[in-house]
């Protein structure tokens, strides 16, 4: 019997999160300070569109939902990243400059990451456990041992 | 008038080709070395939307199609990696270490990245220019200069 493709993948698991447009897109907007509703509408997300994509990115526990009240209006909701939202970082990250790479702006890059405190730009690098960098054209993507531990178990099951 | 939200991110131009769950678990097989119909099958996809996802990884550049002949069968296409599609292992590592990270598997990560001549692991970490490591909680995204020169241009047009 033959593993299941996707079951032990941790790709396909993100992808049930993050792969999706419009989850993105909002997390791109977080990232730049928005967190309201309003704010998130500018993206030309449907408004049945992003009131369920936004709980589901409060579900995934990427967003935490927040009340605040604007002077002397009633209690509304906002939104903020988690901490395993502003970790989403490298895969906004690693998105943007496959564009800028692949598919490039007249003017350059519409998106850029920097260092927060110093604004110095980074860029995202494939790195050995000893700090060398290694190009991405020679990575390869090989089984894992989650992959190897479900197979050896379905085997034994048979 | 507000710059539309998505027409100068190299995110959402990405997206038209990545941010779709069957493109990078196609393009995650194609880096397994799978490059057939009936391999690409084994993942779960329907067959109609498999050969419309193909087509668009095709458009997109980042697979190739070519003619095989098995032995005494008539031509079939196989679909194999541009270097464009290969670039692309950035997001899937990405996706991969983000999932491990904020979804992990009891038995460690069902794939891994590791140097294709000497299976050293590697891992995606943000480099300044000058080559310093920055952690991701210090990395921030802001407007770059193609949506900027957007946003010039159209007040100059207004």
């Amino acid at each position: 019997m033959s593993l299941p493709a996707n079951a032990f993948c941790s790709i396909a698991r993100t992808l049930e999160v993050l792969g999706q447009k419009w989850n993105l897109l909002l997390l791109r907007e977080a990232f730049y300070g928005r967190t309201r509703y309003g704010e998130f509408q500018r993206i030309g997300i449907p408004s049945d569109t992003l009131a369920a994509r936004l709980d589901s990115l409060v579900a995934a526990g990427l967003l935490e939902r927040r009340s605040y009240q604007p002077d002397g209006k009633r209690t509304r909701d906002e939104y903020v990243l988690t901490a395993a939202g502003k970790d989403a970082i490298t895969v906004l990250a690693a998105l943007s400059e496959w564009g800028d790479r692949h598919l490039p702006l007249p003017d350059g890059p519409g998106i850029v990451f920097e260092v927060g405190d110093t604004g110095e730009p980074v860029h995202l690098r494939f790195l050995t456990e000893g700090g060398r960098e290694v190009a991405a054209d020679e990575v390869t993507a090989v089984h894992g041992p989650g992959w190897f531990a479900a197979k050896a178990r379905l085997a034994a099951d048979n």
